[in-house]
């Protein structure tokens, strides 16, 4: 099988798509994001990483507080929408109906199965990008998403995006800290 | 529909799942992690991160590069079997087959159809992760995994973690930058 060598780009994987959400000018904004992920357990850590050019920015910047909201599926176009057009010069707080926990800087989007608030702890400066890294300081999930207090999948229908598609999350491939222990012995 | 407030925690949203490649003390070592994500598109910079006691990480540090390898479906036991045990007593050399670009110090995996070799342009001390920033230097894809010069997720199938289980790619939900243009007449 042959590998063939293309021009430098982030590999080919599937991301997971978050809207956050922040305050910019005392006024809920959201925007659709492929480039967030986990980057500690205990602390809870996650980050966005934000075009510099994103109106988003600033209010994340002056509040020190930006939300993740978890869209599922039947929400497709209104997540794309949010990824479409600019808070510059389109009122996003009608999209979605924002809600508040004990943090009044960090609007959080209901009709989201899964929410998270998230204190910027450290912000990385690329060229083109705002990289906020953030402690999940307060996280909601919605009661008829719970399957044994957890997120059920098959309820809250995250997005992912590869190529230019969204997808859904697909079959069970394997249990996780379990389908490798076969191969303790033969290796 | 009630908002239930649990206990902070990252966000339930599938993981992609990376095999992150590292010469360590001069031997290949594998270590599978969840942990990724994209930081910008261009130029191309992800990210890994690594609880400080993996035995990669001083690899990384030594060497300054990590390869991101994306595993398909077919491999889901061995990419367990690399996030369960530790290179300091198991030799994950042997688990796949090795090889390399220009860059002498960062080891990939054949077996993985999309391979990245980064250089590490900036790292995030969390107090029990390293977050090591990387641009994307090289990029290989398996010819046979191409369609119009792009890897074909159901020839790549990439595996997500979600709670306990890894999972395939789904169904497409919509087309990006395209489903929400249907919305802007309307808000």
């Amino acid at each position: 099988m042959a590998k063939i060598q293309q021009h430098t780009q982030v590999p080919a994987t599937p991301l997971p798509i978050v809207i956050a959400g922040a305050l910019v000018k005392g006024k809920e904004n959201y925007l659709t994001i492929g480039a967030y992920g986990i980057m500690s357990i205990q602390p809870p850590v996650v980050y966005i990483s934000s075009m510099k050019a994103h109106y988003t920015n600033a209010g994340i910047k002056e509040t020190g507080y930006f939300t993740i909201n978890v869209p599922p599926a039947g929400l497709v176009r209104e997540t794309d929408y949010c990824g479409l057009v600019s808070g510059r010069e389109i009122d996003k707080s009608r999209i979605f109906t924002s809600f508040y926990g004990k943090e009044k800087h960090a609007p959080m989007v209901r009709e989201c199965p899964v929410n998270a608030v998230c204190r910027i702890i450290k912000t990385v400066d690329l060229p083109g990008n705002d990289v906020f890294i953030g402690e999940v300081v307060e996280y909601y999930v919605d009661e008829d998403c719970l399957a044994d207090e957890t997120p059920d999948p098959k309820k809250t229908l995250p997005l992912l995006l590869y190529g230019r598609l969204y997808r859904k999350l697909g079959r069970a491939a394997g249990t996780a800290f379990a389908a490798g222990k076969t191969l303790m012995k033969k290796l």
